[in-house]
């Protein structure tokens, strides 16, 4: 079929036609489409180009602001969107790519999206979901029974309940928190006699109202990013998103906590919500949540855990109980796009109480009606996408015991990679797995010697050559496209609260094996033996030999 | 092939498997896949079920929260998803379905959309997303050109900049609308002297150092509910979104807007933003920009312009002026699941200077550091999918002229549409077309007649009987699935601001033909005659005998 069959000069009948007709078979795009259903794994090692570009070449191909006059043809898109697109993306199913918090996706995700994507439907209201809006709140209920438990009265009774919501599906983890807040905040800040609450009259009258001088929320100081960026949006200010500190296992102190409690209480400043965390986004670990819960129960303040990371720990038997006091949250964040397998785009925060989003409801004329079942009264989004579609489908293709097994797996995997690398001459484990993520970084045995001898101004200076030297493996190794770890800067007590840039892996993608690992150590090696080799690296190759020439 | 190609039981081989091996060819999701890539109208016109059921008989398909122990075949779960799930959508891409803001998706939507799925990017960083970073900027860059043509050189020097961007992509209007004002915001009481701003310091410590009572926002009467949500979110207050009255085209009045900014004054509130409107949601109607950028500018404010419907009018050079002024906006919502037909979960905001999102501006040591390309300093939402390669796959394969068309044709069909229905018997228009929006009402001649002679209070009595009856057919056309139109509540001036239930057409899909609205309209004849013969319409139905008699 040549180019008669696409869309070729702007007639209204060329145009009405790439809304009925699809392109002939056997054009590229139809290629694609079938070659992504008969193997995507094949799909994206054939079309991702694995030595990375340099961001600046790459945005060459992306210069161009003028929208074309005339229409481009659907193949020679599709053309372009291969050679520029695809081959210059992030292989994130990759087995050796342990950076990210993606991983390799089912493979009946892609045709299942398809059919939701067909659909498009739009969540915000019934009348452009039907079906889509009890199989949302159908989804939100078996999660908030994984962490909740509760009973089948109590589902029968809330789950299709037009006023009330057992939570909020969103796009992802940030959102999910920022509801979460927003809702204690109402609830917290809420109508009081003559007063009509925080949500219609704002921040600064309900402070005025409640004579305080400030709003906070309370998280350890390895809280997620997207905390005090929802600080700032709720009006509460960055500033009130109160760092507490944690403990040599990055674990939230809840001596420190109370005394942050105490001081606030001086400064006239009003906590009204705990956030603990259940998989920091760095390290993985889990603050007490027990302690956490009876903390936020005698201040009468609402505890939220961020589990976006963690939340699916509960489906191992094994693993469940490191989340202990999570079913005592009044809200829960997760993430179906990390570890439950669906693409991109698809958060929850689930309540305890189902009266809990009440205080965030709105509704107008046209649309999410009062007493309507319509999900867009309690979200804050509007219109969105039928994604519950794809975690349903999750839950009951991957099932309770395949989820037990994915996590185990993962946990169990990180383990054994945290003792290689505790074993290993050259590599210095930095923070231990708790969950399925660790941190390390490149350390010969001759640097760590020195680093335990020193005064603290020379360990600032080796950790500040280690640091570079592991941001340089880390890039090089991105480069090469070969595999990918992430890396972030730690504070750890181990190290006396120096800055340390480490390495960061995350082990959820089941294709990831201890080779792959062993591999992945390797290659890291490898490149620092060149790096040592430059003159960069002179200070710390120096420093090597003189360790080497004592030996 | 049986169900042995399946996943099956839950050992760690089948669950390798479901990562790696697609579904036997042949099997039920492998033929939907194939039929979706092969017709989608024929899909979805095959497996949606034109009568619909009644909610509450839907949610028993939904009723279970209990996560599966073991996992379902995907077979299985693939018959669900089509006899409970696909049957019970609405059918948002029918040409006969008028009432929603999604039409029908242009056929090659569907195979890139799982090209983006497979991909499985995340935009928050460009190690997630590479090339998907700067496409998604390129688009960014298209739209802002589309409303500010601003020159080859200031495209040149801030589309790919790495401290400034031209606006910020999220998953649809209310994102973009909260974006806007949260900027706008932060920059209205941003840092000064020893003030570190309200980002840092929060809505109170704003307010006490800016020596004010409140902060508002402004906009008409006929604004999105989005936005009263958005000063809930941002900690100002639903009651500061000053809801400013409309003239009989429901366009916002700016004595009365100058009379409310005064009044603010005197309660010593301090407006931040004006947001005008480019489509109404219910109307389609569009502020007078030019005279809101006026107004904005002498009181020194952010001026909004919410386009998330109207934005695409941009492309057509003929209704293009009646967005005059939206080139003087600060900030501009435009949505791409609305009228760029991309499927949902697609909106953007566009900033008219580069730094106006520096006020918004995070960073994290692990995500996002500073002075990095990526995206998700600047965005609300933390993670989010590829959706920009479909917005970028959309205006060049459309291309201007075919959004011109689109355009142009759904403008044109609409006051065609007003024309027939104001010249019909029994039908009254209530709202003109200003773009492809229109309201009416079934109102026979008689009962028109009555209500032009009529009192108050025998008004409001014949309007509560034309409601009831509004409402009535809208539900029963929607109950028989074969057309479908909204309806919302209006208080119009040509009907002393009494509410008036209407239908509301929105004309975006293509392949609506005025045959189609032809019928739509034979069809609400036939229901409001079945109903009048109903006891609930007695009254009614008294009231036009009356008015045969008199004849």
């Amino acid at each position: 079929m040549g180019k008669q069959a696409k869309v070729a000069e702007s007639s209204w009948d060329n145009l009405l036609r790439i809304f009925t007709v699809p392109e002939a078979s056997g054009a590229t795009l139809n290629r694609l489409d079938r070659d992504i259903s008969a193997n995507l794994a094949g799909f994206l090692q054939e079309h991702i180009v694995a030595e990375e570009h340099d961001l600046v070449r790459i945005e060459r191909d992306f210069h161009d602001t003028r929208i074309p006059e005339a229409p481009v043809f659907v193949s020679d898109q599709t053309r372009f969107l291969l050679d520029k697109v695809v081959a210059q993306s992030v292989h994130t199913a990759s087995p050796s790519f342990v950076g990210h918090m993606t991983s390799a996706l089912p493979y009946f995700m892609i045709p299942l999206s398809k059919i939701m994507i067909a659909l498009n439907q739009n969540l915000v209201k019934t009348e452009t979901s039907k079906a889509f809006t009890p199989l949302e709140r159908q989804v939100l209920g078996m999660l908030h029974r994984l962490i909740y438990a509760q009973s089948d009265a109590f589902y029968e009774r809330w789950l299709h309940h037009s006023d009330e919501r057992l939570g909020a599906f969103c796009s992802g983890g940030t959102v999910a928190n920022i509801t979460a807040l927003w809702a204690a905040r109402n609830r917290a800040f809420g109508p009081d006699g003559e007063f009509p609450g925080i949500g219609r009259s704002g921040v600064f009258a309900a402070l005025r109202h409640h004579d305080c001088d400030g709003a906070a929320v309370l998280v350890s100081e390895r809280g997620h990013y997207s905390l005090s960026k929802a600080a700032d949006v709720l009006g509460i200010g960055r500033d009130q998103m109160v760092a507490v500190e944690t403990d040599a296992r990055n674990r939230i102190r809840p001596d420190a906590l109370v005394a942050t409690l105490k001081r606030l209480e001086r400064q006239r400043i009003r906590p009204f919500a705990l956030v603990g965390i259940a998989g920091t986004t760095e390290t993985g670990n889990i603050d007490p949540l027990d302690c956490l819960a009876d903390i936020a129960a005698e201040q009468g303040i609402h505890f939220h855990v961020d589990a976006a990371w963690g939340g699916p720990t509960l489906f191992s038997e094994r693993y469940r109980p490191r989340l202990a006091g999570i079913e005592r949250a009044d809200s829960v964040t997760i993430d179906a796009h990390k570890q439950l397998y669906v693409p991109m785009g698809a958060g929850m925060v689930l309540f305890r109480e189902p009266s809990a989003l009440a205080s965030i409801e709105h509704h107008a004329q046209y649309i999410i009606r009062q007493g309507s079942k319509d999900l867009g009264s309690t979200t804050l989004e509007g219109s969105r996408p039928g994604m519950a579609m794809l975690v349903q489908s999750a839950l009951k293709i991957i099932g309770r015991q395949g989820y037990a097994m994915l996590i185990d797996n993962g946990i169990e995997l990180a383990r054994r990679f945290a003792d290689r690398i505790a074993a290993l001459e050259d590599f210095e484990l930095i923070t231990e797995p708790e969950l399925n993520i660790l941190t390390y970084r490149w350390a010969p045995a001759g640097v760590q010697a020195r680093l335990h001898d020193a005064d603290e101004a020379q360990r600032r200076w080796i950790n500040d050559l280690l640091n570079r030297m592991t941001q340089s493996i880390q890039k090089r190794q991105r480069e090469r496209g070969k595999s990918f770890v992430s890396r972030t800067r730690l504070t750890p007590a181990s190290h006396d609260r120096q800055a340390i840039t480490v390495f960061r892996v995350v082990l959820a993608n089941p294709l990831t094996t201890d080779q792959v690992l062993r591999e992945l150590i390797e290659e890291q090696r490898q490149i620092a033996a060149e790096h040592l080799e430059s003159a960069d690296f002179a200070n710390l190759k120096a420093l090597l030999d003189t360790h080497r020439r004592r030996m």
